[in-house]
């Protein structure tokens, strides 16, 4: 999907910026950029310092003389525009764009261009109605003119989103909403066995220090049942915990509980 | 809620990209600047020309020494990081980051920083475990590293779309089955100051019970940091484990830290 998406610049200035851009699409997965009467130097020092290792996609970047030739093989056009002109036209959030993409973007003749205008002016209202769409990033409305090399990140990234989910749609993943950390944690979590044990562990280590009155309990053992229950400590985690305990208790001239030894990590 | 979300921009090279970040922040409505030991001059005619008209955030962002100056005062801590390190950290997308915003950022006491890391080497591990979790830009996994101020666009993006959200939702959001603690929780959470305070308590007590070496830390406290840091406890649970490691320095024998005194819930 993302190969069927095209970046053109119209009438850049800064070569910096093109520079910025290809590092951009080539951050999100975006190859083919077409620059439409640059007047700067495409390929300066200035450019190739800002790609910051995304030359070959600035080399490759095709030069033409007119949006016309840019975009004559796509069939989806969407310019980047402020909110309002004179005449309305059918506007997308960078969001609702994405969310299209997976639909426009499955024919093998599919192609999508992103424009984006001038630094200084944009783009004019004759590019603007050579669109299908315009898109508009939600913006501060005092200072709504963003730098176009973000504009381009923000737009890539909604593109790359929009890809990431139809690859995850093809292989669901495993894991829970609930879940404080996912699949790639580096231990099993504890079991409810572990938790209860600990939680009777720690609660004989607060009453042999003198902290925890089961008398007078004020809700103590519910409010840190709390705490640990919310973290959702790993095997790891739980094994730490136990250790400081026993050495705890060691110090505290206690001897440990039956079930607390050799708990250290 | 825009208002209480900090910019962190730790040891940054280029002030064009410190310029460029005063852009992007308040073309999306951000206003909270600082700087920690900025290696470029952070008001140089390069970043003025990239603020591009956002020159009065420039000149009123902050300057400090740590990250800690940074951030003591803020309740939310997330560190901008590419996805794999040794010890596994709470991640979130950009978009569930942005999600969890108005649930996060209610009380007149929070507050959030992003942290964002040096150009060519981005956050060190110790910064990124002061961090409650790390968001992680999806990328092309050959070319990840984009931009300091893009990323800075696209995560100031998300938090004005979470943002815009609330101004165009009149019902209350849901509050996610995750979330450590949401809009009813029963007291507000701890600052990064309070949580620095007991991890160096906590390490005092486990040298004195002979339980931590920091000759050999096994990364420790590390896991630990993951382990709180992860649950997000409030000030009343914060001042409970205070209170649990200022009886156990007693029933060791140990004289209590300068700090620790009068913790007890």
């Amino acid at each position: 999907m993302l190969e069927r998406i095209r970046i053109v610049l119209i009438g850049t200035s800064h070569p910096g910026n093109i520079g910025g851009t290809a590092r951009a699409m080539k951050n999100m997965g975006l190859t083919d950029l077409t620059l439409v009467s640059p007047r700067g130097e495409a390929r300066s020092a200035d450019a190739i310092s800002r790609a910051s290792g995304a030359d070959e996609l600035l080399a490759g970047a095709r030069t033409v003389d007119s949006l016309e030739e840019a975009v004559a093989d796509c069939t989806l056009v969407v310019g980047a525009s402020a909110r309002s002109r004179t005449l309305p036209w059918p506007m997308l959030t960078p969001r609702a764009l994405g969310e299209r993409l997976p639909n426009e973007l499955t024919g093998p003749e599919t192609r999508m261009a992103l424009v984006f205008g001038r630094e200084d002016s944009g783009l004019t209202n004759a590019e603007l109605q050579r669109c299908h769409a315009h898109v508009h990033i939600p913006s501060n409305p005092d200072f709504s003119s963003l730098n176009l090399v973000t504009a381009v990140q923000v737009l890539a990234y909604e593109c790359h989103l929009a890809w990431l989910a139809t690859q995850q749609a093809e292989t669901p993943s495993t894991q829970e909403e609930h879940q404080p950390f996912g699949i790639e944690w580096d231990n099993p979590p504890a079991s409810h066995a572990d938790l209860e044990r600990f939680f009777a562990h720690l609660e004989r280590v607060l009453i042999a220090i003198d902290f925890h009155d089961p008398a007078t309990p004020r809700q103590l053992m519910a409010r840190l049942r709390r705490l640990y229950l919310r973290a959702r400590p790993d095997q790891m985690e739980m094994n730490i915990l136990r250790g400081m305990l026993t050495a705890m208790e060691k110090h505290a001239g206690r001897t440990p509980g039956a079930d607390s030894g050799d708990m250290h990590p």
